[in-house]
């Protein structure tokens, strides 16, 4: 593995998983079940082990997105992935775009979608949110994804950028959508994340203003199915509601 | 726009939208609309209109992938956007990834994944299916899917690629599961989907025998808000069941 | 049987079911299939046959109460069972009750009830629907449900009677609610059914300014499993969004 | 009120409802809230109070079937109110009906059928929940209930009477399917509740060869919303699976 690659370190102590979230360098690395030379990564590939001052065996993952969930500092509760699977599919968010998110959050979404775009611009007015969510793009290494410390509502309207996709998560997305208009490609997405009705009538009416065309509301519903020795069915665990999406497209 | 560009031709006629397929090229496209001349496109853009020969007017529009579902020849009910979603938000896919498929079908949830990873790898065995996949794949300008024809079932014996994820949509798959372990990379997602409970319970239990970690089965249920006069309420359209979704990672 | 008991007919023709409500009488009963003398009943039992004098041969079946869905006249669409028999069950409705219910439409909703309960009174101020009602309630066989012709709205400040029980499903709900915590039993139950979010906020903050105890708002989802030869599913037909039902407690 | 009748005293202590389930009879009802005169009641109906010696003021509520969850001892999870309500809509559960029911277990489904029924009988052969059974139906006043101790599978090869509607809730309910269309009525339902997918398939099968008509098995999923000064949503709290419901008429 190269320098600069982050890794997950993984290993079992007393009965219960531990993951690290590191990164390779000529560093050291911290744990509580010993010190991890991080460069002697640099000969080795995910799947193999390290090994810290403490003997302690460690196994070399490769993270991928949904590791994120687990990693990222939380300001709030994240984007569910179901919610975050209907923005990509619906939106078909890929490769070549150029995205517009706020508000960062604790930086899911916009994480996710970097992983897929070649670039997201990401905006968060609140001081302390904008600081967890800069500390998680970058120890999570996600360099494609512009943080930007501000309010999308006033900002917008001196933007000279255009977007392919742009997804708002705040309660100012209903004043923000007449200006939407302006800095989307034509044939882009907005999507707009709002977990109360009348926020998402709020929504639905100024995208009807804006003249938006293929307009629709979705809500997503996930059910685990439990499969035990008893049998099959679904999970009698919480299926609860999270928000509605709102796509609409220029 | 440059050769070789794939685009979408949009226009009205007596009141309802007709859209075309098209490449910007030397050759002419013709529409029951009139003959356009597809290198007048060469100095248009996106959201620019072009004129045929009949003088009717055709706005431009870049595709996105959800516009296969509209122009992709159909073999069969293809994936449906929510459990597309499903499957690129649980593995987290994205544009590093090499993808391995099967069985393609019409191809939908091969060119999602195409626009989004590095490397789609999809087997179809039936003659058919095959050929209107490779012509989907082709007219549609995906040029990372590598179509082959045959069953992964037998070849996967023989592979020695890995794969970041490897998605299975066929009645095969739990006989394919046992093999798949030795093809993905640690940390990697195997994907099964099933329309029918038995055929998911046959899948879990392959899983379990091949060692996996973090199995879950999850069925999306997707919901359409209407907005009219009248009020709000969750569309009384259909709701239908598609099919479950296993997830798996090494 | 005896005189006045409501049977059903059943039988086949050119392989398709067909059925007829009738009352046992000393009239004739005219079907296409030929006359039935009505007498010939007393002396069967449901489970028995009866022939036409064109020697066609019908199957006498007891009704029960799901058969008014397919033998009451429909002026609208009516409630659904898994609605009816959320209020049921959340109501505890039984066969002491005194219920009051209002609009009735089709009368669906107050048949069901009055095969349950003591008696139902049931308002209905359009005269369409009310000579429907009357109609069906009367066919029918349900003679424990007085319909009155009006508007419950006004009515209701008049009236002297009591109930356990009473059901609104009108437009008028929210301004109803007020007045009905006067003719409620301690302990009975109010339940409105509101197809749209804006009309059951409406009744919820109603039902708050009144004063009622226990207040809940349910959406009832049905899925229908489909066991086939290729295998067992949530049928992919449709599950459609009814109404809300909110419920209250004196 | 009557000697006899089944009332709640409900009153407040340190800010929480306490509610007590009680009998007017010629005998004294001890809380820890001070001993209640229960003839006292003789002369108060629901909606009034009566006072301990303690000078502690209790609610008199007429008890409605509802209020069994909260007063029923417990032997495991009851049916819910949803499921419970699915059963009495389908089969048309009324005034006029005998019914034959099994496991009793808490004797939640038996109680809400005995309180529209004319008559219900209930099997149960685990003793221990034979015992609370017949506490819970004694004491909350159901005496057209008859709960036996045995187990009906063996049972009903002897049994000569015959029932409008069958509930089975029961490991054993495939294996008793095979006789229970000889003790229902001509027209009369069957229905089984089960957990599982393995069990209500074996349930369709046992039903589909012995011939009954109109089969249906039904989810019933249920939403609450949740009205805040945020907004209206549907609640993000647990919405479980439950158990299928199979139904099926003579």
């Amino acid at each position: 593995m190269e320098m600069g690659v982050v890794v997950l370190l993984i290993t079992e102590y007393k009965g219960k998983t531990r993951e690290y979230v590191a990164t390779v360098s000529n560093e050291s690395f911290h744990t509580d079940l010993g010190i991890i030379d991080m460069d002697d990564l640099l000969d080795k590939e995910p799947g193999d082990t390290v090994t810290s001052h403490l003997n302690h065996t460690f196994f070399i993952r490769k993270p991928r997105t949904p590791d994120i969930f687990k990693h990222a500092k939380r300001t709030g509760a994240p984007m569910m992935p179901r919610d975050i699977g209907i923005i990509i599919a619906y939106t078909g968010l890929n490769k070549n775009d150029t995205v517009l998110d706020t508000g960062t959050g604790t930086g899911v979404l916009a994480m996710y979608m970097g992983s897929i775009a070649k670039q997201v611009v990401t905006y968060e007015s609140n001081d302390a949110f904008f600081k967890v969510a800069r500390y998680n793009i970058k120890s999570l290494g996600y360099d494609n994804i512009e943080l930007r410390h501000g309010n999308l509502l006033g900002e917008i309207l001196h933007m000279d950028e255009k977007f392919d996709v742009i997804t708002l998560d705040t309660v100012d997305a209903g004043r923000i959508v007449p200006d939407v208009v302006n800095i989307l490609h034509p044939g882009g997405f907005l999507v707009a994340y709002s977990p109360f009705f009348e926020q998402t009538k709020e929504i639905r009416e100024a995208i009807n203003n804006a003249g938006f065309m293929e307009v629709s509301t979705i809500e997503c519903i996930e059910r685990n199915i439990a499969f035990t020795d008893r049998g099959t069915r679904p999970a009698s665990s919480r299926v609860g509601h999270t928000g509605f999406i709102t796509i609409a497209r220029t």
